[in-house]
C-alpha cells in the first residue's frame, strides 16, 4: 500500500486494537458472559470497524486524489468535499 | 446542480418517490395500521434512501472528479474505486 | 398503530420534518444548488431517517414486550437491553 | 453466554473468521497491496461484521424473549417480527 508508508503505522495500531477487541468477544463467547454484555461489545467493535474504513477511504482520496501532482485546484476541492462526505456517512 | 443535468430527472424522480413512501408511512401512523407493517415500509425507504445518496455521490464523483478535463489516467482510475467502494459501503 | 397513540403525534411529526428536508433536497435539484450542499442535505436527511427508524423500533418493543401485561421481569429486563442494542447500532 | 450454548460454536466460528480476514488487512497494510485491494477486503470484513451482529441480536432475542417460558403468543409474535426488522436493517 506504499503510498500509505507514513500513516501505514496508525492504521496496523487500529486494524490490531480491533483484532484485540474481536478476541475479547471470543473470549466471553467462550466462557459464562452474559449476551448483553457481548452485544455491547460488539457494538464497540462496529465503532472501531468504522472508524477504520473512514481512515482507510479517507487516505485512499488524500493520496491518489488530493496529492496526485496533475491534479486541478477543482479537483482537489472536490476530492476534499468527498472526504467530508465520507466522514458524515460512516459515523 | 448544474452538472447534474443530464442525470437530474432520475435523481428528482428517486426523491419523489421516497416522498411518496414516506407519505405512506404518515397515513399508517394515523390510521390504525400494525406496527410491524409500518417497520417494514421504514425498512423499504431506507434502501430507498441508500440508493438516492449512492447515486449522488456517484455522480458527483463522475462529474467532478472523472469528467474533469484535466484529470490524469490515475486520477479517473482512483475515482472509478471511489466509485466501486461507495457502491459496497452504502448497499 | 393502535399502541401507539401517545407517541403517535411525535412519530408524525419527525415524517413531516423528514419530507420537509426531501423537499428542500428535490428543490436544490431542480435549482442550480451546489453538488457538495446537496450531500450535506442529504446526510442530515440521514441522521433524521435513523432517529425515526430507532424511535419507531422502541416503542414497538415499549409496547409489544414490555408492556404486555403478562411479561415476566426477565422479558421486559431483555427488552430493554435490545432498546439500548438498538439505539447504538442505529445512532 | 449460557443460553448461546447449542449455537456458540457457530457463533465462535464466525469471530475467528472475521479475525482472520482482519489479519489479512494487516498483512496488506505491512507489504506494498494495492489501497484498493485493501478497501475491498475491508468490506468483506464489514459483511461479515455485521452477519455476525445480526446473528447475535437474533438468539438474543430467540434465548431471552421467544424461549422464555412464561412469554405470552404475542410477545413471542412480537419478537419474531423484531428479528425480521433486525435482519432487514442489519444487512
Amino acid at each position: 500500500m506504499g503510498h500509505l508508508s507514513k500513516d501505514n503505522k496508525k492504521l496496523i495500531a487500529r486494524v490490531r486494537r480491533l483484532k484485540g477487541q474481536l478476541e475479547g468477544v471470543e473470549r466471553m463467547l467462550t466462557s459464562d458472559t452474559d449476551c448483553y454484555e457481548i452485544l455491547q461489545n460488539v457494538a464497540a467493535c462496529r465503532g472501531a470497524f468504522n472508524a477504520l474504513t473512514r481512515q482507510l477511504i479517507h487516505e485512499h482520496i488524500e493520496h491518489h486524489l488530493i496529492e496526485e501532482p496533475t491534479a486541478s485546484d477543482a479537483t482537489r476541492t472536490a476530492s476534499k468535499e468527498m472526504q467530508a462526505i465520507i466522514d458524515s456517512f460512516l459515523k
